[in-house]
């Protein structure tokens, strides 16, 4: 497109929607909105996010608790806001962390009746047990764990079973469709060992048709027979299902190294700058420092990582010391554990804190729309007056929903007053989650960077305002 | 991350921010509430517009006005349409459209006072002239026309004028940033000339830092000396002011055999759905079908074009026949010359036509906002009133702004009551806009999806209220 900006018709209308918007909304200082300007321009003219996430992707990459990379993580974490010179201290907190490893040999064949081998696409879910050498046996197909439960034992036993319903494409949030499809991967291998089958093969969670397997944690719970669980590609299993109805007698065999080794010492990491007004209440900021050992966990959860570095610096390279302490937190164990999260509620518990808020970045570095919030009615109506600030940058949504697994635990330990998560659109997000394809190169510097600033315009606005 | 999405506040809170705004805005019939979303379940359950790309994209391929290409795609559009099955009839219209061809040479180096030479990735603007062999000169950069124009005639003459202003990063809309740098590369060849340079060096339009030179229209007007114009990667560009400020007298070397040869006969291609009640009274939609030539013009602007054939295959397989007439038009010739857009006027004006709105997509296929609007307070207020059935989908923001190239001409030709120009998201847009990155690996099927969806029923409400 060749495009010639007109205004021309913007004063004679009065404005554009968003103008309208602002019009019609409680008034806000003109300080604070110069202040959100001067975090904008900031991030976008002198952001180092973007920096920073092509060293923790491309340098360490993908960081599952445990792993000798998550080490690394912590340790570019804590060197990475100092170096940041934005914190009155940088400090770990320790936890244990569960230490699963995927092994060498991840495989697996699917083997006609008259003896025709197909090689497809498949990944241990994370936390499964491996096969012990390679595992063979018939294949049920189901669309969900109730289906599951209505089959005979007699068509169930030593069978794989196969969950593949699909990502519902007519939701318009993604993840609502990976909400609806997420039970098969988290207790699908679970109930398939219940029920006396001998593996699970879950579709992998994504609207995308391609050839990437995607992992993810799977629960046993209590189950007392531990069955391996393995996701297969979008084309790997309509592959299946499409040679299941012409054979239903065929044979998967499934060959996984992967498995559960003794629990490993590791680190939340935080930085923290002293509120200059009420020093003793906390808003907290952060994202999850694990990913997924498949890629480079780079919108899962790296962009939260740099944001929540960023978000605090953004704020004093503008001048804008908070009044209230805040902390960025990059939190260990997010993906199989939460390990991090509990440890970080669990001490402000015992140290008796008052959390003001906190906001966690964990739904990729898209462009941002503005945050989930879960609060209430009183202080959501509080905080959507701030709307019309954000809305120039597109920020400005305020939408009742989850906020993020690692601030959660807060609720039950101190009963923060509110949760945000930062909301960005997420169209491309499961297309890349905890597959091959979450790399650096598919992060936007720009958008990422609208989302640290929306991310510290809302801090600046918490430690102000209060709530 | 792991999401598990609570709608516990939800019924507490009384609902999101969008459903809050629709609550606020004038009742709109149930009935067309249920219309968008069937119109919504069609393209994201059963769309054929992401296929439709694939084919414009690799199977064709660039496509700049004149060439072979652009003809294939004249055939691919007319026979994609037909196959559609949704139109009464599909035609098309004829126009002269100009014939640069970029020729096998496009190479440049930076020769240094000590003989040391650096390649640098450089392409020939659409429209230049060639180089006429290798051409070699010293270089002066200026940061705008105004610089040059400042310039003494003794430092101007013999050299190569190398504009290198920067996209303004501070700017929230990257379109903006592109206006107002873009003089630079549709003037500067043409001032250069006239000041007695022998060409002109052009930073790419771009905020991205990288490697591809982003080409695009340049315009000599009347300028009695044509010289050659040259865009260089942003990469290259700061090695060359980087070079040039430790070596002034430094000497640029290029190489470029472009050529104008004779107009060519193209074609829109239009495809007409009778209106079943004001069959008069028109409504059009189109993208353009010509592209640049260094990659498969995906977003730039194969999206648009796919999306305005499947916005009316959307109304017609959700049932919808519009009671106004609507035509696809793809429009030919919209990068160097709007020879198609302007065709298309000059026939709606012969023949008497009443243009009652139209639609252009010609922003890239990303996640939809809604609609840029031209048109009057009054008719903006009614449109802006249908707001809270497109704000579901993320598409209900109405600003006024400009809709598009194509469809200007129909303005001063036969007066539409309004113009709409898609608009969605494009942080990402010129990052790839007018380089060799702008492939079909580039979009999102359901970010295109979502487009054509939002686009269809801006159609569906016009068509059946009118304006």
């Amino acid at each position: 497109m060749r495009r010639i900006y007109s205004l021309l018709l913007a004063g004679l209308l009065g404005g554009s929607a968003a103008t309208a918007r602002a019009q019609a909304a409680p008034a806000t200082p003109k300080i604070d909105s110069l202040a959100v300007r001067k975090i904008y321009d900031e991030a976008l003219l002198r952001g180092q996010s973007y920096e920073n996430l092509r060293y923790l992707c491309q340098k360490i990459g993908g960081r599952l608790a445990g792993s000798p990379q998550a080490a690394q993580a912590v340790a570019w974490g804590k060197l990475t806001m100092e170096k940041a010179g934005c914190y009155d201290k940088v400090y770990l907190q320790e936890c244990q962390v569960p230490h699963w490893v995927r092994g060498a040999r991840e495989k697996a064949e699917i083997i006609g009746n008259k003896g025709k081998h197909v090689a497809v696409a498949v990944c241990a879910l994370g936390g499964s047990v491996g096969t012990g050498g390679k595992l063979r046996a018939g294949v049920v197909e189901v669309k969900s764990l109730a289906e599951l439960k209505a089959l005979p034992d007699a068509a169930v036993k030593g069978k794989f079973i196969f969950f593949n319903r699909p990502f519902d494409d007519a939701l318009i949030e993604p993840g609502t469709a990976y909400g609806g499809a997420g039970d098969q991967r988290r207790s699908g291998p679970a109930e398939a060992g219940r029920r006396g089958a001998v593996g699970a093969l879950v579709r992998s969670l994504t609207s995308s048709r391609d050839n990437y397997p995607h992992t993810g944690a799977t629960n046993y719970g209590d189950t007392p027979t531990k069955v391996p669980g393995a996701a297969l590609s979008t084309m790997a299993a309509d592959e299946l299902s499409h040679l299941l109805s012409a054979d239903p007698t065929l044979q998967f065999e499934l060959e996984m190294s992967c498995q559960t080794l003794p629990d490993v010492t590791s680190y939340n990491v935080v930085g923290e700058v002293r509120g200059s007004k009420f020093p003793d209440q906390f808003i907290t900021v952060g994202g999850h420092l694990d990913s997924w050992d498949l890629a480079q966990g780079a919108h899962d959860d790296g962009t939260g990582v740099v944001q929540s570095i960023e978000a605090v610096r953004l704020l004093r390279a503008a001048g804008l010391r908070p009044e209230r302490t805040v902390r960025t937190v990059l939190f260990m164990n997010e993906e199989n554990g939460t390990r991090g999260g509990n440890k970080y509620a669990e001490l402000a518990q015992q140290n008796h804190e008052t959390h003001l808020a906190a906001i966690e970045s964990d739904g990729g570095g898209f462009p941002p729309r503005g945050f989930n919030a879960e609060t209430t009615p009183a202080l959501y109506k509080k905080v959507a007056a701030w709307s019309p600030l954000l809305a120039p940058y597109h920020a400005g949504d305020l939408t009742v929903g989850h906020a993020g697994t690692d601030i959660e635990p807060l609720t039950a330990a101190v009963h923060p007053t509110a949760l945000f998560g930062y909301d960005c659109d997420s169209q491309r997000y499961f297309d890349l989650h905890h597959s091959a394809l979450d790399v650096f190169e598919q992060v936007n510097k720009r958008e990422l960077e609208l989302g640290g600033a929306s991310m510290a315009s809302l801090i600046y606005l918490l430690s102000k305002y209060g709530l």
